[in-house]
């Protein structure tokens, strides 16, 4: 959805989110600005979405640099990027009429433009709507590639994954289930830990925050670990690095430690990678579209059989969403994290 | 090989070096120590086996630790593990006579005996008998391995080598080059790194002694780094992290940096492993066996033709092989380091 195409303006009020400044430490709510600007009127072949929904993800951190990475930094006062569910409100398109229900990467605002080309029609099914922005959307898919295309869990394995009751997580921890593996969580604090084992059906999930971590995930791993999914990076990784079994994958997916703050996520002895035969790849879930059709529809499936069980965070209002992007950066935020706009 | 089949005892003196104590920080020839003892008479369907040449290789160091790898360590109190090329002086196997000349794993020792099943024939050719630890043996097929089903580079990639002039690195440039890739060396010295671009056929080889290293490793890779073949790690390894193109491949075949002194090998920052996509792999050639008998043939065809060039530095007698050894780990080889023994 792109934000410039139309020179006309409505007299509807489109209240956004920009970058105002790069952060040189710790990033925080000083680093956006809140502005409001006139709706654009959408013109030829052009589709007015108003947001129902906006997803809070780890990645946006990364984006808020200007570091040489797989995307394009995020351009300072422009909208942050981030996936929407929304409802189009007026179309030039014939492929969109008003009232559909469409899901893309509208950004951090009320309203978007787009071409027709960057946003899909939710597919009917019960799921509720935000859902195709946790387990039905982006990070649903980055759970099944990670799981399934790198990691490939064979029975009686363990795998295990950091921030397991997260967005991500907790598909992970459901698709590991699914191909007979041990699901090993890593969460913050004992309530994330104790939902992970008895609603999101976890084998174990160990308290990072606990005084005896390091201990307690040696007990939690008595025949070490095949797989890895990570999502955090720091100490949690470099434990998993120390318990790899021979011919171990392990899928680096986030580093969110290091995001958050910038200290970056060390591995202080890489020598587990050639003992054991270990291989370890990095992906963007975006580069493997051709996987997310299989994906969504095991996914949805999963969800409405009530297989796969999922929580949420829910910020309210557009003028919430930086505490609450921080907020999930820290752990704060329990299962999927989105802001309510509509 | 093995040494404990046979009881009886001949008249000849087998000189052997046993690993007499693990290294605590900095192994040294002190945790060696070389014994005299009767060859072994071999019993039925064992032949004996004068060694012709010992190979010294960068893994023999990890097996002098107790530690959990791949392969069990060494034992105290018995002979070092260790390649070699030798001749049938004693035959009672139908498959093999007195004078066939044999490559094995007999370790640092004059004689060994065999059972028949863990020698092999050299193949006949025109190569020189020691070749059969280096180039067309396993350090040739280890590199042949790395680039070939870790690495594969593409016509116009470029591929960072270090340990270039060495037994493994030497191939690992011929096959970057045979593959249409740029292949840029890491050595210690700008006489090795003369060697490798005048002799070797590399583009470009840095010193890793030299003072302006890192600024030297930057320019010499202004269009990034697509493969990484590592045999030492440390920074080298780390400099590389920094410089990776998108979807970069690791082949991690060694740390020999980490292992002389038992100074682990860190990356300070693993972000690039996502940023790129990148892939990293540990691996052990002698887990694929299937592919030694292509990669030989095309290795020797090679040397045969002149393509692939190779250096060998030649110690004097088993007693010379510790200190060789542990130059060998401190880079004071160049090319190849074989003992030779008859």
């Amino acid at each position: 959805m792109t934000q410039a195409s139309s020179t006309q303006a409505s007299s509807l009020t489109n209240r956004r989110v920009v970058l105002a400044s790069r952060p040189t430490t710790v990033a925080g709510p000083e680093n956006f600005r809140i502005e409001d600007v006139a709706v654009p009127v959408p013109g030829a072949d052009e589709v007015l979405v108003r947001h129902l929904w906006l997803s809070l993800d780890p990645y946006m951190r990364g984006r808020m640099n200007d570091a040489r990475s797989y995307t394009a930094p995020q351009k300072l006062h422009e909208v942050m990027v981030g996936g929407t569910v929304g409802e189009v409100v007026a179309s030039n398109n014939p492929k969109f009429a008003k009232g559909d229900h469409v899901v893309g990467m509208g950004g951090w605002q009320l309203f978007s433009i787009s071409n027709g080309r960057d946003i899909q029609k939710v597919a009917v099914s019960g799921l509720p709507l935000q859902a195709w922005l946790g387990p039905v959307g982006m990070p649903g898919v980055t759970a099944w590639y990670g799981v399934n295309k790198i990691i490939a869990p064979k029975p009686g394995e363990t795998l295990v994954v950091s921030a397991a009751t997260g967005a991500v997580g907790t598909v992970v921890g459901h698709l590991a289930k699914k191909a007979g593996a041990r699901a090993v969580g890593i969460a913050g604090g004992p309530e994330k830990c104790a939902f992970a084992v008895k609603e999101l059906g976890f084998d174990a999930c160990i308290d990072h925050r606990a005084v005896d971590f390091a201990e307690a995930f040696k007990k939690a791993l008595p025949n070490g670990i095949d797989g890895v999914f990570e999502n955090v990076g720091g100490l949690p990784l470099q434990l998993c690095m120390r318990r790899l079994n021979p011919f171990a994958r392990l899928a680096i997916c986030g580093l969110v430690a290091s995001r958050y703050d910038g200290t970056p996520s060390s591995i202080p002895d890489i020598s587990p990678m050639l003992s054991m035969r270990a291989k370890m790849e990095g992906f963007i879930v975006s580069e493997h579209m051709d996987v997310w059709p299989q994906a969504l529809k095991e996914l949805a499936g999963d969800i409405a059989s009530g297989k796969l069980k999922y929580r949420e965070t829910i910020a309210e209002g557009l003028d919430a969403a930086p505490a609450a992007f921080f907020g999930m950066l820290r752990g704060e935020n329990f299962g999927k994290q989105l802001v309510r706009l509509g």
